[in-house]
């Protein structure tokens, strides 16, 4: 079943949860130790993204009405209801997923890329400059800086530039430059690559390349696909449909689940829902074990990405330089979480749950012979945790509503799940003494 | 600009265009002359599919409540306004797509796969039987038979078994059976690997191998894909809703184009049009120079498979025994053209064009770099058209409305190019002393 919603009904103002909040969130900070403010932010973003960065009293942001228009062309997204999947598992519980692969580029991550190449190019941007793991995002970015007619660099973790082309090739035949990170046209890959010149990368690493060029560019910009605020207040979308279309389907949900990388799809999908959430609701933020931030890492200020050109965030992080093992959902090997999504995880008002990939693919796979299509890795993490709940709603015989994410089109990651059909995937756990290692690292700051 | 139509205005009832067509289609034929009927067609397609093959009088073919219930899972489908092509094109014309790619398959093939799975389950077959060249079709069919409980075969073409693993890798995920054609197991197979142990193989032979599998079981149908009139008849849809999509935008098409393989994405597109076409109304049908059965090709009575187990069909052929240059549109490679399309092609009811698959690349890429997303290669070969007629509309300065299917999602189509891209693709044009060879031995048929 399907839950369309009317062109009409589309909401005109991303939904800002800060002010609904009954506690501090902790501020962006410096290296040296004070809270950033505009000016600290204004080499790396538009200026219109920065203020929306540091709303903190006005619960709903209005959509300019151009970048209305165009959300229209692909929102609202449906909401579906995976009967089939209910009845594989014989469950009373009701699934429900909001689908965001349909989207130009295929993800949800275009919600926002559209946002910022439209604030860029208004503000005499010419180019976006991005970091990404396995090019779901510089994808996303790619298309909508074409949308608005500015260029777009990506610096892509050089593991998946090598190994997992078609993120790659999606960019490049978008128009976007991409270049494998660590490079030595940065002080940071330079850096990296004179210790070991055959360093495979991190996101943190092509952070720092990415941010480090931005900041140098009068004409540049840095984009963010994830973790901050302003990326999360785009993807509001997402669950501000979701909770029309809910009660369009008279079910409320009881239960919320994502999968979490840096937090932006979760945070997109369960904000609006919080402050109209059930009695016993809950919210579920699925990790990989490969990188669980939330369950086994420490809150508090860390970098956001590998040399401290980005600000420090207050998260639940495994430490910046903790390198998680290379798993296929790349998105989620970043070692922090958004401020917003870990400090309600520190106030208890959401959950964490850990899976293997392996444990993912495999649901991840229950899913596609239900419902006819592939998920993405990203978002059979969440349905290994949908699949559960569901079980254990039919051990109880209870017929909860259970609402998850289904952030991208899958289509690039096919390969990945004929590997898990043949048994060539391993789980790859993070390592503990590592974590405890890399969160002994962290920074000193002043506040923090 | 998207324009939706309300879930409540899915039309439910296809279109069926024998009845207003102003000349005979001629029927489909066994090999000894006598045209096919009822019980002739029963061992290889469920009773409902037979009667609407053979269906000439009645206009309109109800959808089954079950089955109307299920496309609204997915239907109606966007129509599109490609505005930022039109710009960079400088085109007065204005450019409307009809996107099928966002079905649960990502194919409009998923149109009528859910049909004959539909049937076969309530008839009690338990396997449906397929052939396929790059797996679009098999992939499209096996979700279906997931959705209805039964079993999926699919015999793909050796070649595309092993260098395109992709669309062979979602039917493997999917659950379905997937064997490289020429295979062993076969009649077909067996004489056709005794006389070349290392063959490529041939959508013809696939469709042979099937043929036969599925005419020697009791408990087994076959499934196509494309070219036969009850295919085109559930394709319709897509038609009878751009047709009130386009009303919707004001906006009656003065050319509708779209590519043609076997036909069917074509005749579901403009067959609805084709009553109540404009004064001066053109219908484009775009082939590849690999194969092309229009434009080079004999309307004759010919096999629709390699080794005449199927039924001899009147059509544009360039010969069963012909085996186009491997290109990556795969779809687009077969030896004729549906029957109805190549009727109306007779009768100067429509055109064809005929293009190279690097000048289907290079507009696909044209289009991507407008629109956010990559088109399939076999959609690439309309987008071809479209420029074309849009720059036409430039010179003339003619506001015309063109409309034409966007068929299917790409993803899987990535890297071929990035092959193009990289000038890693050539053109391999179709050989007319083949063509015409194989002309030369179509079968003898009484009435042919």
């Amino acid at each position: 079943m399907r839950v369309t919603l009317d062109i009409k009904k589309l909401p005109d103002k991303w939904y800002n949860i800060i002010p609904d909040l009954e506690f501090e969130v902790a501020p962006p900070m410096s290296p040296s130790g004070y809270p950033l403010g505009f000016h600290d932010l204004e080499p790396l973003a538009s200026h219109a993204i920065i203020e929306q960065e540091l709303e903190k009293d006005k619960r709903e942001v209005q959509i300019p009405g151009e970048l209305h228009d165009l959300y229209k062309e692909w929102r609202p997204t449906p909401l579906h209801r995976a009967e089939r999947l209910e009845k594989r598992l014989g469950t009373p519980a009701r699934i429900f997923y909001k689908y965001e692969g349909g989207s130009p580029s295929g993800s949800y991550e275009f919600n926002t890329a559209v946002v910022q190449a439209f604030y860029a190019s208004h503000e005499g941007t010419k180019q976006l400059i991005a970091a990404t793991g396995n090019g779901e995002w510089g994808a996303s970015l790619a298309a909508a800086c074409n949308y608005f007619d500015i260029k777009c660099k990506v610096y892509m973790v050089r593991a998946s530039y090598e190994e997992r082309a078609y993120g790659r090739y999606v960019m490049e035949l978008l128009g976007a430059e991409v270049v494998p990170s660590p490079n030595e046209s940065t002080r940071t890959g330079s850096r990296v690559l004179s210790q070991d010149p055959d360093s495979s990368g991190s996101l943190g690493i092509a952070l720092s390349e990415a941010f480090e060029e931005a900041s140098k560019r009068d004409d540049a910009k840095f984009a963010w696909g994830t973790v901050m605020n302003y990326v999360i207040l785009h993807q509001t979308l997402i669950g501000l449909e979701a909770r029309l279309q809910m009660k369009e389907a008279g079910a409320q949900p009881d239960i919320c689940i994502s999968a979490v990388g840096g937090g932006s799809g979760f945070g997109g999908l369960v904000f609006p829902f919080y402050h109209e959430r059930k009695e016993g609701g809950r919210f579920i933020a699925v990790e990989t074990a490969s990188a669980p931030s939330l369950s086994k890492g420490r809150f508090a200020y860390d970098y956001s990405d590998s040399d401290g050109f980005a600000p420090l965030l207050k998260m639940y992080t495994i430490g910046h330089g903790y390198v998680p093992p290379n798993i296929r959902a790349g998105g989620m090997r970043y070692h922090g979480i958004s401020p917003l999504v870990s400090a309600l995880y520190r106030e208890k008002r959401i959950e964490a749950k850990t899976y293997t990939q392996r444990q993912a693919f495999e649901a991840g796979l229950e899913f596609a012979r239900a419902e006819g299509f592939v998920p993405s890795p990203e978002s059979s993490y969440a349905i290994k945790a949908v699949v559960d709940e569901a079980l254990a709603c039919k051990e109880r015989k209870e017929r909860k509503n259970i609402l998850f994410l289904l952030s991208t089109n899958s289509n690039l990651d096919i390969a990945i799940f004929k590997d898990f059909l043949e048994g060539a995937v391993e789980d790859r756990l993070a390592s503990d003494e590592r974590i405890d290692a890399a969160v002994k690292d962290l920074p000193q700051v002043a506040t923090g």
